[in-house]
């Protein structure tokens, strides 16, 4: 029987295009108070597609309290299917900053086609992945005048910068969410036509530790040999916190971790993974590093691994200054495997930090947001039903990942609503996510299209 | 006998200074390309300054080559006084970037006066003491329609940045130049009213280690635990230049250095040196660092040191990237003291930088600007002449210091030149020089005036 639905997104592929290319046009970088107006329109534009594609009850929801300025969520629904279950389906509008911008080889808000691919900031993360669930909405409501099951979708504009607003949404339990599993498209596929479900996710702390060594900046002249510098109290820091084997020095840090079962880590071993082709076309490094005795899989998908992002503070610019800085900072995050927990991780940091900070200089870490780590049990019919719609629509079987990243929803989900998640995503391990040149290859697209519109059938008919 | 110039030079104290905030409305910033105009805008007033005031052979030399933008020297001369030596006056117009802006309590190119002190980038270094010369020279030609000696001036616009282009006019030997003894004022008092001579200056190498691990920026859930962090070299790096006692790690760095004479160090122990005032009001640390062994003042003066300026790279932003960043760099330099040299300094760092480098990574060290260290011999008609002129205006001995601080010029002057400078400086330790909220005392100002007419008076019966 031809699909009428499948046969309206196929015919509809340019103009689907052309709509997700005016969406990443809005520069909605969550993080940069400047680009506020940008989110809300992001958000805005959202609403009114779901109105229009025949979607209900469209809203945003604000999310800012008194103490502090958040980003809206958008809400719609279609509850006209009492006999079939309930889907939500989380997606987030909201990107990373693009610097450093001149690493970009086409403007990262003009997206621009080269070779089968969409580059543009946002591409994949998570605007053209969350676009797939409203234009398989689209195609099923204008082929057949309804759904196959009940639907919520919600959407937010905070996941880069901690998702602080969703996570209060869904710890209050608010009607709106009641569903009986989730659907969320921010993860990968394992290779290229590789049909992939992710069913774990690391946690993640992100913080600062800020040192300050003097009350003003000094003349490394007059007094460089006296006076402490704040770039030396964060190497020693930094050096201190992992030996040279990659292994986090952390008094305590792996003492709650759930190891991976030998099944789990068998299926890892017979994932098509090519080491040499990771370390030299994806990272394009000399060496891989990271803890001994662990395969590269387990360390980002089963370990807990400690990362610096920036060290501002100083003078960076072009050229010389030479200041002995009153105070510097690092920008140092850790994501976290299943059994650790963000608030115990984020003491025995900060207690080790202040443990081994030198003495002449004040040192304060701080914890700027939060998300604990996840594992979806898979042996579930949405699960199923995923697998199934993807053996259709790309002609293999689905394997089973983790995702290194973090994607803290997930983890709300099971706590405050019991739901299970399944973490259907299109993107590929080349797409350059919170980079330079990040992009979305155009058949994932397409055919993320056909296969959320053939999972949400096939989830229609699961019990 | 009242003398005419000093009385002219107090009569306008007024206009002077009103004429020294318009300079300092320039913001001559050497080091941002974008300030290139701004440079030469000071260069020009300066020039014209100096034709109004009777100066002779006004003129730009231009010191840009085919390979590199220069900043123009300011040239002028007096030469009609065939029985007494002539003075070279050398000083800087251009001036530290003024970041970080947001800690100027008043903005740093609109001068302020608050309690005595005139607040500016450049009030001190070295707009400020450079227009002393000129006041003096005109409160002299004014009052006796001619100077005591035969005087040149020479100004430059790249102190700040390496003085590569006054370096390569001092090399070439012009005939600009030929003098007796050399005048700096870019230096500064050991003690509010005390007068001062600095007679020894560190040199300095400025370098950037740049470290790339990857060839794209990373997400850090994907690819933490895994991907080289250039961060972690660097910290691990600048963590290996200095053990916990501030003794500098770098194999041979100690090897060549020419230790103070018992009679100097003595004298430096007799100066009005409060360790703790030093820490608490002037560097406002908890503790002062550095090598065990030695006093402050011969940490900072005769003993080589080590100092991070700045990191950039990654993220530096408010709120949370999670990047693994392709590269990043240090911006480190040393200070040297007599008996090093900058290009074996330079050699010994960069050997042991790639040493100890950890495998995974790429880094590059590069020299970005580099002067040599130098000792002053005291006992000559100048600093003679000099030390009498300042117990004239001051009522006080002079001390002879040295300064952690690097003048490469003073350097320059005696090797190539074969001139000894007095580095006459008015500086106070607590002007903030490099940083924000930079000053200048408005009586050392007026005072200076004095001191440098007297100097030339005194200087002018020299032999």
């Amino acid at each position: 029987m031809p699909d009428q639905a499948l046969e309206y997104a196929r015919a509809n592929r340019p103009r689907f295009l052309e709509e997700l290319k005016a969406l990443l046009r809005i520069p909605s970088v969550s993080t940069d108070p400047a680009h506020a107006p940008d989110v809300r329109r992001a958000a805005q534009s959202l609403a009114a597609e779901l109105e229009r594609i025949g979607m209900e009850n469209v809203r945003l929801i604000e999310t800012s309290t008194p103490t502090r300025n958040g980003h809206p969520l958008v809400y719609a629904d279609w509850l006209h299917a009492p006999d079939a279950p309930t889907a939500l389906l989380y997606g987030h509008y909201d990107v990373q900053p693009p610097d450093p911008l001149d690493e970009w080889l086409s403007p990262p808000f003009e997206p621009t086609e080269r070779d089968g691919n969409l580059y543009a900031r946002g591409a994949v993360d998570d605007k053209g992945q969350m676009y797939m669930h409203l234009k398989a909405l689209e195609s099923l409501l204008a082929a057949e005048g309804r759904l196959p099951l009940n639907v919520r979708v919600i959407l937010e504009g905070e996941e880069e910068v901690g998702g602080e607003g969703i996570a209060a949404f869904v710890a209050s339990h608010p009607p709106e969410l009641q569903a009986d599993f989730a659907l969320v498209s921010d993860t990968e596929m394992f290779a290229p036509g590789l049909p992939t479900l992710c069913v774990g996710l690391r946690g993640m702390i992100y913080t600062e530790i800020e040192v300050r060594s003097a009350k003003t900046d000094l003349h490394s002249g007059m007094y460089g040999g006296a006076a402490p510098n704040p770039f030396f109290a964060l190497a020693h820091i930094i050096a201190s916190l992992k030996d040279q084997s990659g292994r986090i020095l952390i008094p305590g840090i792996y003492d709650d971790i759930a190891l991976p079962d030998p099944q789990e880590l068998a299926a890892w071993q017979a994932l098509p993974f090519d080491e040499d082709h990771f370390r030299a076309s994806e990272v394009g490094a000399k060496a891989l590093v990271g803890e001994t005795g662990y395969s590269v899989l387990e360390r980002i998908w089963a370990r807990p691994t400690l990362e610096v992002h920036g060290m501002p503070g100083g003078f960076t610019g072009i050229g010389a200054k030479t200041v002995i800085p009153a105070k510097a900072m690092a920008k140092l995050s850790m994501r976290l495997v299943p059994g650790m927990n963000a608030a115990t991780t984020f003491a025995r940091l900060s207690d080790y930090v202040q443990q081994i900070a030198p003495p002449a200089v004040e040192v304060a870490v701080r914890l700027i947001h939060s998300g604990e780590p996840c594992l979806i049990p898979v042996d579930n019919p949405f699960i199923h039903a995923a697998t199934d719609a993807m053996r259709q629509v790309w002609g293999r079987e689905t394997v089973f990942v983790r995702s290194g990243g973090s994607i803290p929803i997930v983890g709300d989900f099971a706590r405050h609503l019991a739901l299970p998640t399944v973490m259907m995503g299109f993107g590929l391990p080349d797409d350059n996510l919170h980079a330079p040149n990040e992009k979305f290859h155009l058949r994932n697209f397409y055919l993320g299209i056909e296969s959320i519109l053939r999972f949400l059938q096939l989830a229609g008919r699961a019990s």
